[in-house]
Parts: structure tokens; sequence; C-alpha cells
């Protein structure tokens, strides 16, 4: 973050609908196999143009499974653009699992495993997001491989839609919300994985559309790093964001998807350039406000 | 169900580390190629000996994915596989996101989606898991593509680990506890997917380990399929699962992994043989105890 001087993380949430434009498909591919390739380009010519503003990438797993197939391979190939343009990797596909299945999936997103075949390598994500529903036990395996991987966890605390309110909000007996006690969790877990900067490699997803819930869950998980959805689409601002700061600079990590790839259609100009424009605005207005304290 | 007097739900979790005996692989491919052609033969041979006495099978997506790049099209093969052999698929994924992020989960899970390049296929899952957590707009989509497709989920509400207890059975202010909560959102928004009998297109998962829930769970979700896993490996007995059979015998699928896979371990005789008397067994369990009503 320091390096960079930024906090924003680029979504990468390919519609095969909405791509950039490009060279028309091969006719002859299969319709999967054309989408995979369109997508990949778009992916690619995305982080070209937003990731010098950004500190990681955050691909949406659900975007690469739904190519079927191909998907896992584009994956792999966005997140090794992504690596070589110097930026980090937030695989957001918020498992949640018990033991060895959690432990499948936790190998297929930090390390891989071995097995009598040899080693299969996982996606090497830097981060990844968990659904802790299924509590400590359904976490824990996920922890152990980030943390074997030099990787965090982003357990999912109060999420940025409207149908958090269902479950995510309810109030508790002993006080408190659903949302409170994951945090708590949250803070419970990190305790182990605190470094030298005083964060730890238990983060938690905090929606940026409900700013008014930040100090309380900045209270309660004081050494986490935040990822904030939710800026720009689902109607987020960064300016709102300060708490999520509280720690530090690297307290709050800003993540925007559609507001950067579409921005042409607010802004004018090409994809590219308007893209260009949009992270490095939010790039400038997170920095200075972090600098604020 | 009735056509083969079954509820067995046939888990598919393949550990490459411990699959049944086969030919060894080509010495040249790559690891996770070989790793993948020797899981599919071995859940072949699985469905092949067990899929007679059960209904459906559940394949474990974290397995899969975790094979890394050929993962999804073992998935595919094994899916094909199944329905050859007549089973149902539930597609065990556990997926939870808001909006476009689920739709895209879903397409991918249940029929696909148009896109400029034609359509791509989705698994064409008959059921499948979600993670309720995020609330109703977040289940909305799965739903949407469920029952576009003919298809069903099965949302998350009591699992059968320890960690349960962390988050779903907290006790909430207003009464009754987050599953029980996850329970009533069950029963609603399977109110306008109610078949010829009587049961709907939002099933549960509750965990077989737990039969104590098993009565309050079918008060709260009279109408719900039950997929109860949980059998065999992780304590679970089939003759405590009378509750889920209250709504007839499609009131509850039997979900068994390992106690099917590994029945040659506690039982002797060959791999195939052993799935396939375990698998019988389980059967003629069920099938009679949803009888006595």
């Amino acid at each position: 973050m320091a390096e960079r001087q930024s906090q924003i993380v680029l979504g990468i949430d390919p519609d095969p609908a909405d791509l950039w434009p490009q060279q028309p498909p091969h006719r002859q591919q299969a319709p999967a196999d054309a989408a995979a390739a369109a997508v990949l380009a778009h992916c690619r010519a995305l982080i070209d143009a937003a990731g010098p503003a950004c500190v990681a990438v955050k691909p949406q797993l659900a975007r690469f499974e739904a190519l079927g197939e191909p998907g896992r391979a584009v994956l792999g190939a966005v997140v090794a653009h992504a690596r070589a343009a110097g930026l980090l990797v937030i695989a957001d596909g918020k498992r949640g699992d018990i033991d060895v299945t959690a432990g499948a999936y936790a190998a297929s997103l930090f390390g891989g495993m071995e097995s009598p075949f040899g080693h299969i390598d996982g996606l090497g994500a830097d981060m990844a997001t968990v659904n802790p529903l299924m509590g400590r036990d359904a976490i824990a395996p996920f922890l152990q491989a980030a943390r074997a991987a030099g990787a965090g966890v982003l357990l999912l605390v109060r999420t940025s839609n409207p149908g958090a309110a269902d479950i995510e909000d309810l109030a508790l007996a002993g006080g408190g919300t659903v949302w409170e006690r994951t945090a708590a969790l949250v803070d419970e877990l990190g305790a182990a994985g605190v470094g030298d900067e005083g964060i730890s490699d238990v983060g938690a997803v905090v929606g940026a559309t409900a700013p008014w819930h930040l100090d309380r869950a900045r209270e309660l998980m004081p050494r986490a790093t935040f990822l904030l959805p939710g800026i720009g689409a689902q109607g987020g601002r960064v300016e709102e964001l300060q708490a999520a700061f509280a720690p530090g600079r690297a307290g709050g990590l800003v993540s925007a998807s559609r507001s950067i790839a579409r921005a042409h259609l607010a802004n004018g100009g090409s994809p590219a350039d308007a893209a260009r424009l949009e992270s490095e605005r939010l790039r400038r207005a997170a920095w200075e406000l972090s600098a604020v304290r």
C-alpha cells in the first residue's frame, strides 16, 4: 500500500454481455470458449488501465465459474496478469464449509495440495473472502491454509446489500447483533496473526454502503483489515470511510468494480481512459482521507 | 424416490489421496491432469456400485475445484454419468452472494446463461445448496434460476458440525435462534413453490448429527425437503431421522459420503461390493423408517 500509495481494490466481475469493445471472436469457437477468450482480453485491458492506481485485484469467482469448463484457466490467467502488474490478489468466492471440504476449498484458493500424483497448484491468492455462518471449525481450515501460504482471510461481517438486515442485523438475546458476534470472532481468530504493522491476517468484509456501522466495527475489530465493497455502483462514498483507517492506512481496502469498469458510461471517453481516471480519483480520495488522523 | 424406493443421496467427495484402486496414471501427465483422470474413474466406479440404491448424487464442488483447471470438466463428466444412471444431482457448493454475482453462480449451477457468444451451459443441477447469511436478496437469484430450470435450492439451516453453535445456534432477542429464523425464511420463500406432493422447492440442510433439532425444524418448515448430512462418518444414524419424513417419504434426503465410499475399510470386501451393500443397507433403513407413520 505504501509503495503504491493506494488502498484501491479493482473488482473484476466480467459479464460476457458487457465487455469492453474488442476484436470479434473467431466464428468457429464454441460459445464458452469464445466468451472465455473475450473475458480474458477484457480483464487484461481493465488491469492494464486501472491497475496502476490499485493495490490489489478482486476477481469475483462466480463470473469465472459461469464460463463453464474454461473458467478456471481464465481465472488463473487473470491472476497471473495481475501479479505481473505488481498487484495483490483477493479471491472473492465467499466459500464456507466444514473440515475436509473447507480444506479442499482452501487448497484451491491458496497454496494447492500434495497428492499421490504430485503437487496440484492452487490459485495462489493473497486473501480470500470466507462465509463464517458455519462457525469456527469451518473457518479454521481456511485460516490454516492461508497462514501456511503467507496469506489472509476476510470474513463476511456486515455486507453491503439490503438483505444484510435479514440475518446479519438480528439482535441477540445476549446483546449486540449477529454481525457484531461475527466481528468478535474476527478479532479472536486474528489475535494470533497480528503483524509488525499492527494489522492481523483475519480481516472483515464491511459494506461501504452502511458507513454508520464502521465506527462500531472498528471498535470490535481494532486490528482487522476492512474490505469495503459498495463504492460507486452500490452508492457508497470513499469520503465516509474514515473509521476504516483508524489502525493506519492499511486498515481499509476500498473495493470498486462497476464504477471503474463502466466509468466511460458516466464520464465519457474510452473505457480504458475513463477507468484510469476513475481509479486514480478513488486512489487519491482514499489516500488523502486516510492521512487525516 | 417412489420409483427407486430410496431417499439416499450419494455424497461424492473424492480425495485424490484416497481413491479406489485403479490402473496407475500415464507417467507423462501433469499432476492435475493425472489426478483429474483418477478422480473421474473413481467417481464413475462409485456411482456404478452405489447408484442403484440411491436417488441422487451430491458432488462436493470443493473437491473438483481443488483439481484446478480440469476440475470443472471432471465435475461435468461425473454429473453426466450420474444422470445416465437415472440419478438426480445436488450440487453442494454452499454458494451465497448478492444480485448479479448470485445470478452468475446460479447460472453456473443450473441452466447456464445467454451471452453475445451464444448459450453457455450450466451444470444442470436439480438442487444446489445455498448459504443464507446475506439474506433474501442474496437467495432470490438462486431461487429464480432454479425455478426457471425446474430445480430447487437447499438453504443451510442447522449444519452438522460443532461450529454450528457459534452463529447458527445464537439465541435472538426476539426469541428463537438464528437457525430457527433461517428456517422461517425457508418456509416463507418456499410457499410459492409447493408442488402436488406438498413439498416445496426450497429445502433445508439440517445436520443428521443433531436429531433433537429435527422435530423443531419440521415444525418450522412443514413443506421443506430436508437434506440430512452427517450419517455414518460424522456419527448420525438413519434411525433417528423420523421427523424428517413427517410430510411424506419425499421429506428427507439422507446423505452419506465416506460411510459408503469407505465401507470396505469397516466391513471388508472390495470397495465396490462394500459400497453396494452399505448403500443398500441405508436405503432399506430409511425407506422402512419413513413408512412408519
